[in-house]
């Protein structure tokens, strides 16, 4: 099972608190020494829109190199695609939209119009030796729309797979999605996508993201998406939990046999110290209740 | 789909905010108007070792009598059961303890001891119209011993069904159960003790309670326990949370297509009218995320 820490991006995003360069680059270093090696590390989107990740250059400059060790951008449009690569991430993940509502509101495009912009980068991508994930943000339901047809977010699976992008995830944006779904969706990504490297992204804002990740894992995906401390809530839900925290999915997995290479000691002091740099307790329960007793 | 609502029970015996008859008896109220029909009423046992339950009587004289809802009173000894049928439940809820260190330390008698005292009240609990229901707790996993192994649970529950016994409960009372060990261990109960209705009882400690409920339906349990926003940490995890949320696992099972019974709007108001009784946010989410959009 291969882990993508998202708590550099996804996760604080959304913070209140202004979390310094230096955190930043100090979360992802423990991130590395808790055995993890994909991370998505920050986001080149217009600093108005995301205050919290204007310092995407900087972080970038900052972090270890390591051979082991793949760094992920978050990219909306061809400016901070050539933002991303000039910085020296190893992929980049894009966003397209299973809602047409969430769409225009939150990337300020329409599906078409965003499905575009990743057939845009795909060649150049390719040129840079930078690798394409494509999120379908939404997946499970959307807050404006409500129900988000099957029907559509695969459709949108078949047209990004077309792209020859490496991976495409199914995000559960808002946390409304349960395992059956999970199961459904997942199936019919991998016939409408074939060949093409399957990610999910689940948030535990309804308590069903762990139930959801061992779904994801029965049906076959091998990469999940989660951030140390659980750190990512949802605008839309301010004070629900974020998304899947990492130390708790490890204890899941190690639990079931499943390897990560992940080290749940390593993980759990990380979710203390990020607790103690956003001065709040962390919806992560692993740190509080410690792992399997003896 | 039965639920059984445990909060005025498992939910409340660890609280240390002092919560009155009459909020209890409103508690149980809440759940019935919620669509619960099977409550965990109260716990007989000595009001030294648990204060919180030290007016089960009273509770019982309160609460609401209808031929569709039926109550459940702990008990743990011959002293407790006398006074359970004497308060006129409809069922008791026997314990015994898959560790024997458990067993020593929290009912203070070893587990043979604890099996004949179920086989001691079986034929007096038929003889009265009270049904008996057996929790094997620390089943996957003990505070003290840590592993615990699954022929050990498998062999208690052969011999408590042996007994005759209407249901048999397999319980993470610790919290530390996942997905694989649910499927195993409900299989090979199923297995141990034909022919007796399985319920189980998952506490979220470590965020695995819904992916574990999950699995049980999966496995063929039809009987879980839950409590309304999620009350009943435990005692050796202090900052944890406790009980699955009722108000969570029904929309998991709303959202799956799994009819309960139970209505999601009744519960969230039960779950933040809970919370301002005990003075804190409970460890629910729907009350703060809000069901399903739309």
């Amino acid at each position: 099972m291969e882990i993508v820490e998202v708590s550099p991006r996804d996760g604080l995003q959304n913070e209140a608190v202004h979390v310094s360069t230096a955190d930043k680059i100090a979360l992802i270093e423990r991130a590395i020494a808790s055995g993890l090696r994909r991370i998505e590390a920050t986001s080149f989107v217009h600093p108005a829109a995301v205050p919290q990740m204007a310092d995407a250059e900087a972080v970038m400059a900052g972090v270890p190199r390591r051979a082991d060790v793949s760094y992920s951008g978050l990219v909306l449009n061809r400016r901070g695609f050539d933002r991303a690569v000039a910085a020296g991430v190893d992929e980049v993940n894009c966003v397209v939209v299973a809602s047409e509502t969430f769409s225009l509101r939150n990337q300020r495009m329409s599906v078409a119009d965003s499905v575009q912009t990743v057939r845009d980068l795909v060649d150049d991508a390719r040129a840079a030796g930078v690798g394409v994930s494509v999120t379908i943000a939404t997946a499970f339901g959307c807050p404006f729309e409500g129900e988000v047809p099957e029907s559509a977010v695969l459709a949108l699976a078949s047209q990004v797979a077309e792209l020859g992008v490496g991976e495409i995830a199914l995000a559960d944006t808002i946390g409304v999605g349960v395992p059956a779904q999970v199961a459904r969706l997942v199936a019919g990504t991998a016939a409408a996508a074939p060949g093409t490297r399957l990610r999910c992204h689940f948030h535990n804002t309804r308590n069903t993201g762990y139930a959801n990740a061992i779904a994801a894992i029965d049906a076959g995906v091998t990469v999940l998406d989660s951030s140390i401390g659980g750190i990512g809530g949802c605008p839309f839900a301010p004070d629900a939990t974020g998304n899947i925290a990492t130390e708790d999915l490890v204890y899941l997995l190690d639990r079931s046999g499943i390897a990560s290479g992940a080290r749940l000691p390593e993980l759990i002091e990380a979710s203390d110290w990020l607790g103690g740099v956003l001065g709040a307790p962390v919806p992560g329960q692993l740190a509080r209740a410690g792992g399997f007793p003896g």
